[in-house]
C-alpha cells in the first residue's frame, strides 16, 4: 500500500511537472514577437480571455500592427463605439454593461460558478427594423445571453436601458450551448492531470511536453452520454513540426466532463500504431528548405480607391448594393437588410432581410472506436465566428481590402476584439459581365463587352485543423454568390501501414493512405445557410419551376418531346422540402406574388444550387438525426425569430429534437407569407495525397439570382473599360 | 397569262432592287471607321473571305489597330510564319500551298464548283508526337481537307512536302460538313430573290431594307429533308436597333437549298403577330441615354510583367505548366500536350494529350412550326472557331492579356487571319490557394496563407445571337478548370401578348414573356469536351470511386452507417457511361494503373463535374438521336484518331449514326489503354427579364484535378504575397 501511495505521489508530481511543461509549450509558437498590443486579441486569443481585454473603466488606445495599419482603413476606437443601426452588434461598453447587470442579478450573484456562452444583440422585432430609417432613434438595446449557471443552461435577455433581465428558458430538452473558448482550451489541458493518460503517452515514447490535444465534440450516441457536458480529447505529437495534426497518437481518446474537468474514461486502443513521422509535414514558409517561385507579383489595383463606403462601421454601400454587415460569434458573418437599387426607379429594393451560416455538419466515415463520434457541428458546438481568425492582409484578401473587427464576450463576459475578422474588397478576375459581338454572318461591326467586378465579403474560420473560407459575393447584375472554400489541414488517422501493398484486399481503411502511417479519413461537409429573403417586402412565396419532359401528340410536331416549365407554388413546408434531382430538374424561385413586372411576371429571386453533395447516412443514425437539416438540400419555413439555428439552439450533445427538419415537419403554411429559405452546400471529401500536409482550397458555391426582379438587364448601361482610366503602375522596388 | 408575266417581271425587278438595298444595308454597321487594315479580318469577315485575304505571292505587312498594339505583345507577321511544333496549325504559306495543290488536282480541276469546308493540320500520329522533342525536324506536314465538289463531300489529306493528295472518303452515310462562312452569309441573302418572301415582308409593314436574316441549321426530321443541303432562314427587323434579334418577324421560315440558293418552301404563319418594338433593345454603349457608373477603375496589375512565355507562337509555359495552344475553326481552342512540373523531381509530367470543345447541342423547347427544328450543334454546323470573334482588349480579357490570332482558310481556300481570337492572361481574384491559422484552442501563433493565381486561356464565340465564353484555367496546384460562360442575346419569339394577364391558364408560352410581344423560349445548352487524358503516359484506366452507404453490423459501432469508397475499374466502354446521381455519388478517376505513388496509390486525375444539367428529351426524338452524346454526362472511349467530334464528323443534317453514343455502344475494352474522357457541361435556360435585351453572363465549369498524382501538396513551398513586391500605382489621368 505504501509503495502504491508513493508511486501515486510520484506520478502526480511528474504529472504536475509535465502540466507545467505543457502549459509552457502552449505559449505562442513561435514566440509572439509581433504582438505589439495588449488590447488586440488577434493572434493570442486564449490569453485574451484572461488578460488583454476591455475591462470597463480601463479604456486604452488600440495600437495597430504595421500590416494592419497599411492595409486597413482608419478604424474606430472600439472602446468608445456607439451603435448607429438597430442591427449593430453590442459594443464594448454595452458588453461591459451586460456583464455588470448580470453580476448583480440574483441568478448569478448567488452562484458558485457561471459562464456566459453567448452574449449578442437581441435584434429588435423584424417589423420594427423594417420601419426604421436612419436618423430615427434606436430601439431599446437588448442583449441575448446564453449562460450556464450552477450546471444549468439559461437563455436570458438583458435590457440595456432598464437593466431588466428576463429569464426566458432554463431547461432545453437536450443539448448544451456552444462551448466557450475557455471550455475548449481547458479541455485540452485536463487529460494531463490524469496519471493513466500520462503513462500511456510516455509508454508510447512521446514526451508529455511534445503533446498537443484537441477538444472533440462527441455528438450524441445514447443515454450513457446524457445529463452532463462531455467532451472527448485526442492528442498529437508536436515534436519537430507545427503541423501536429499529422502526428496523431492514434486510438487514445479521453472522455472528459467539461464542467468538472474530470476524466470519465480513457479508451486506449492504438498502442501498436506508430506515430507518423514529422518529415514533410510543416507547412510554414519559414520551414521550407526550398522555395517555389512560380509567379511574378500580381495585384488588384484601384487607382482611385474602392467604390464602396462603410457607413457607421456596418452599413456597406457599393455600386447598386447596400447591406448591413456584422460579425457574430456563432454564425461568423451576418448580412442583413440587403437591398439593390432599381436602375429605372433609383429605389433601393429589398432582397434579403438576413443571411448567415446557420450550421455546419461534418460527419467522418469511420465507425471505429476513436472515430465514430466525429460528427462536428462547427457553428453550434465551437462557434463559427469564435473560430474566425484574423485575416492575413495581402494573402487572405487582396491589398485593396477593408477589414472589419469582431467584438465578442469571453466566458466571463469581458469583451474582446477579434481584429481583421472580416474583409471587404472589390474583385476583378478578368471576367465578363455581359458581351456580344456580331458574327461574320451578319457582318455588323459590333463588339460590346462589359467587365465583371464584384464585391466580396470574406471570413475564414479555423475550426482546429480545418479552415472554412466563406465569401458573400455581390454582383452588379443583382446576383449574390455564396461560396465556401475548404482548406487547412485534414483530420488524419494513424495506421501501421506504410504502403498500400501491405494491405490485403479485404481491409477497409476508411480513407486514403496519404503518407507512411497516415490515413486521410473520408468525411462530408455540409454548410447550411439561413436566407431570410424578402423580395420587395416580407410576404413571399416559394415556387418550384419544374422542367418536365412533354411528349408531343401524334401529328403535333416533327419533334417527339420538349421540356415544359411547370410552376408549382408551395403551400406548406413539406411542399418545399427538396432533394435535388438531375433528371427531374427545377428552378427554385422566391417570389413576391403581389408584385408584378410591367409585363406581368411576379418579381423574384431564384436559388441556383451549386456543386451539392447530399448526406447519405441512415436517417436513424444518431448523427444524422442531429444533422437532419441535411436530409434535404432546400427547405422553406415561415419566419420565426426563434428558428435561426438549423441544428437547434443547443446543439452540443443535442438529440435532434430542435432541428430544421423537426420545424419543417410541422408543415406550416408558407404561401404569401414571410418565409425563410434554407440551403445546404455539401462536399464529399475522399482525401488524396495532394491534401497532405495542407489542402489546396476546394470551393463550392450557390447563387441567389434575380429572376424577373428587374424589368430588364440591370447593367445594360454600365460603361466598358477604357485605357485612360486604368492605373499606371511600376514595381514597388523601383519606387 | 400576259398580265401574270408582267406581274412576275415587276415583282422580280422589285426584288432585285430590294436585294441591292439589302446588300447595302448589310455594309458594316456602324460604318467601319475603325477598320484600318485591309488584311486584318477581325471585324469584317464576310468581306474577308472575298477580298482582304492572304493571296500567295502578295504578302503585305499587317497593320495593327491601336488597341491591339497597346495590349498585345509583339506579334509575328503571319505571312512569313513557319511551323515549329508538330501540332502547330497550318500557316498562311501552307494554306496557300494546299489551295494551289488542290486546284491542280483532278477532282477539283474538272469540277464546276467546289468549296473547302475545312482545311486544318492533319496531326501526325500520336505516338510520333509523343516522341518528338524540340530541335528535332518536324514530321512531313499534312493538311486535312473537307471539301464539297460537285455536290459531294470528300475527306482528303494533302502532303505538303510531296503534294500528294489522298481522297479518304467521299460518301458519309448522312450529314454534311460544317457550313462555310459563305454558305451562311449567302443563305441570309437568298430569300430576297423570292417574290413571295418579299411580299409577305412588305405586307407586314416592314421595309425590305430593314430586314436582317439568320441562317438556321434545321437538324434532321426525316426523309423529306434528305439528299440535299438545306437551311432555314428567319428574319428580323433592324429598324431603330442594332439588336434586331429582339424584333423577330415571327412565323416566317424560308427553307433554302444551300447549294443552289433555291427557295424550296416558305412557311408563313405568323402574320397576326406584331413585330416587337425597338424600344430598350439596343445594348450599345453609344446608344444609352443614361450611363450607369457604378465602379471605380480596377485592374489586374503585374509590375514585373507576366509569369508566362509563349515560345514559337504556340507553346505556353507558365508557372509549373506547359501546353501547346492553337486556334481551330471547328473546336475553337485546342490545348495539347499539357504537362505539369513535379515539384520533387522537377520533371514535366504528362496530364492531357489533347482537350477541346468537341460539340455543342442547343435544343429549343418549342414544338411549333417555326421553332421545333432549332436544335443547334454549333461546332459541327457553324464552326465554333469560325464564330470566335476578335476579343475586346480591356473588356473581354484584362489589360495584362496576351492575344493569339487564328489563321483559317475561307471557302475557296484562301487563308485569312482572325486576329485576337484567343487571349492568355494571369488572373488573381483575391482568392486563397491554401491557408491555415491556428485557432484559439491551440493558441499557436500561426497564420500561413498563399494567394491563388491562375492562368486563363479564353475565347468567345458569337454563334449569331449567343455568345459562348470558353476558359481553360490552369492552377499551380495542378487543377485545370474548364469554364463556359453564356452571354449575348436570346433567340426570342414574337407573340400577340403584351402582358401575362392577357393569357388564360391553359396556354403554353414555351418560355417567358420578357417584354411586350417578346417570349424568351426555354432551351438547353450542352457543351461536350473531348479530354484525351494521358496521366504519366498514354495507357490509363477509368475508375469510379463510388461512395456507398454502409450499414454497420449489430454491436460494431454506436454509428449505424457511414460512407465507404468502393473502387470500380471500368473494363469496357459501357462501364464508363455515367449519369451523375446526387444520391449515388462517385468520384471519377483517370489513373495510370502502372504508376504508383511512394505509398502505393495509383497516380491519377479526377473529373469533378460542375453544375451539370442532363438532357431530358426522348431518346427517340430526332434531335436527341443526333445529340445522343448528351445521353450521359461522362463517357470514356479508347483513343481513336477518327473519333474527335462527339456528334460525328459530318454533323449538319446528320441522323446520329456517327455520335459518341454509337462509338461507345461498341463497348470496347478501356482498361489500361490509351483512353479519352468525354464530359458534357449542361445548362437549362428558362429565360427571365434580366436576359433582355442582352444576358448577364451565366457560367458553369468542371475540373480536372490531381488525385494522388503528386506525392503531396505541390504548392506547399510557394511564397506568400509581401507588400514590397506589389506595384505602386497611380491613376492614369494623373500621370
Amino acid at each position: 500500500m505504501e509503495s502504491k501511495s508513493f508511486f501515486r505521489f510520484t506520478l502526480f508530481s511528474v504529472a504536475i511537472a509535465f502540466l507545467l511543461l505543457f502549459t509552457w509549450s502552449h505559449l505562442p509558437y513561435p514566440p509572439p514577437s509581433q504582438v505589439t498590443t495588449l488590447l488586440d486579441c488577434a493572434s493570442n486569443s486564449p490569453w485574451c480571455t484572461s488578460k488583454n481585454r476591455f475591462q470597463s473603466k480601463q479604456p486604452t488606445t488600440i495600437t495597430k500592427t504595421p500590416a494592419a495599419t497599411t492595409t486597413a482603413t482608419k478604424r474606430r476606437r472600439h472602446e468608445s463605439a456607439v451603435p448607429h443601426h438597430p442591427l449593430d452588434p453590442l459594443t464594448i461598453q454595452e458588453l461591459n454593461k451586460v456583464r455588470s447587470i448580470l453580476s448583480s442579478h440574483a441568478l448569478f450573484k448567488s452562484s458558485k460558478s457561471y459562464a456566459l456562452h453567448s452574449v449578442v444583440l437581441e435584434e429588435p422585432d423584424k417589423d420594427l427594423v423594417l420601419e426604421w430609417v436612419k436618423g430615427q432613434p434606436l430601439f431599446p438595446r437588448m442583449a441575448s445571453v446564453i449562460a450556464r449557471v450552477n450546471g444549468e443552461s439559461h437563455v436570458l435577455t438583458v435590457n440595456l436601458e432598464t437593466s431588466q433581465v428576463n429569464v426566458l428558458n432554463s431547461a432545453p430538452s437536450s443539448g448544451y450551448p456552444t462551448m466557450t473558448i475557455e471550455d475548449m482550451t481547458s479541455a485540452t489541458w485536463a487529460p494531463f492531470s490524469n496519471a493513466e493518460f500520462n503513462q500511456t503517452i510516455t509508454q508510447r515514447g512521446v514526451n508529455l511536453d511534445d503533446v498537443a490535444c484537441l477538444p472533440i465534440s462527441l455528438g450524441w450516441f445514447g443515454p450513457k452520454e446524457e445529463n452532463r457536458r462531455l467532451i472527448k480529447v485526442q492528442c498529437y505529437s508536436m515534436k519537430d513540426t507545427a503541423n501536429f495534426y499529422m502526428r496523431p497518437i492514434e486510438g487514445l481518446t479521453v472522455l472528459l466532463d467539461m464542467d468538472t474537468k474530470e476524466v470519465v474514461e480513457i479508451s486506449d486502443s492504438g498502442r501498436t500504431i506508430p506515430i507518423p513521422k514529422a518529415t514533410n509535414t510543416d507547412y510554414r514558409y519559414s520551414e521550407q528548405n526550398q522555395q517555389l517561385n512560380l509567379i511574378n507579383p500580381i495585384s488588384i489595383e484601384q487607382p482611385k480607391g474602392p467604390s464602396f463606403v462603410i457607413e457607421d462601421e456596418h452599413l456597406v454601400k457599393w455600386a447598386n448594393w447596400e447591406f448591413h454587415l456584422k460579425a457574430d460569434p456563432r454564425a461568423g458573418v451576418v448580412v442583413s437588410r440587403a437591398k439593390v437599387r432599381d436602375p429605372d426607379s433609383g429605389i433601393m429594393r429589398d432582397v434579403m432581410y438576413k443571411g448567415f451560416t446557420s450550421e455546419l455538419f461534418v460527419p467522418y466515415m469511420d465507425p471505429t472506436d476513436a472515430w465514430y463520434f466525429k460528427t462536428y457541428m462547427d457553428a453550434g458546438e465551437y462557434g463559427f465566428g469564435l473560430q474566425a481568425m484574423p485575416l492575413d492582409p495581402l494573402n487572405d484578401c487582396p491589398r485593396n481590402a477593408y477589414y472589419m473587427d469582431g467584438v465578442f464576450a469571453a466566458g466571463d463576459g469581458v469583451p474582446y476584439v477579434r481584429s481583421n475578422m472580416i474583409c471587404v474588397f472589390e474583385s476583378y478576375a478578368g471576367d465578363i459581365g455581359w458581351r456580344h459581338s456580331e458574327s461574320p454572318i451578319t457582318g455588323m461591326d459590333i463588339k460590346e463587352v462589359r467587365p465583371k467586378v464584384t464585391l466580396v465579403v470574406r471570413m475564414a474560420a479555423s475550426v482546429a485543423n480545418y479552415d472554412y473560407i466563406v465569401d458573400w459575393e455581390f454582383q452588379t447584375d443583382g446576383l449574390i454568390r455564396i461560396k465556401v472554400g475548404l482548406s487547412g489541414i485534414l483530420m488524419v488517422k494513424g495506421t501501421t501501414y506504410e504502403n498500400m501493398n501491405q494491405m490485403n484486399g479485404q481491409e477497409n481503411l476508411y480513407g486514403t493512405l496519404l503518407s507512411e502511417n497516415v490515413i486521410g479519413v473520408i468525411h462530408d461537409h455540409y454548410i447550411t445557410f439561413h436566407l431570410d429573403m424578402d423580395i420587395d417586402g416580407s410576404d413571399n412565396s416559394f415556387v418550384k419551376v419544374n422542367l418536365k419532359r412533354q411528349e408531343t401528340s401524334q401529328g403535333e410536331s416533327p419533334r417527339k418531346s420538349y421540356l415544359k416549365a411547370v410552376r408549382d407554388v408551395a403551400k406548406t413546408e413539406k411542399d418545399a422540402q427538396v432533394q435535388i434531382k438531375l433528371y427531374d430538374p427545377s428552378e427554385f424561385h422566391m417570389i413576391n406574388p403581389t408584385k408584378k413586372t410591367r409585363v406581368g411576371n411576379p418579381v423574384g429571386y431564384k436559388l441556383v444550387p451549386g456543386g451539392t453533395a447530399a448526406s447519405l447516412l441512415d436517417h436513424d443514425d444518431p448523427p444524422q438525426k442531429r444533422g437532419a437539416f441535411t436530409n434535404n438540400q432546400i427547405w422553406v419555413t415561415p419566419y420565426n425569430r426563434s428558428e435561426q439555428w438549423a441544428g437547434g439552439l443547443f446543439v452540443y450533445q443535442s438529440q435532434g429534437e430542435d432541428t430544421l427538419a423537426v420545424w419543417s415537419d410541422r408543415d406550416r403554411s408558407i404561401e404569401n407569407k414571410d418565409i425563410v429559405l434554407w440551403y445546404t452546400l455539401g462536399f464529399h471529401h475522399i482525401p488524396c495525397q495532394e491534401d497532405f500536409p495542407i489542402m489546396p482550397t476546394v470551393s463550392s458555391s450557390f447563387d441567389l439570382k434575380p429572376v424577373n426582379f428587374f424589368e430588364s438587364n440591370p447593367i445594360l448601361r454600365i460603361p466598358p473599360n477604357v485605357e485612360k482610366d486604368l492605373p499606371v503602375c511600376k514595381p514597388a522596388a523601383s519606387g
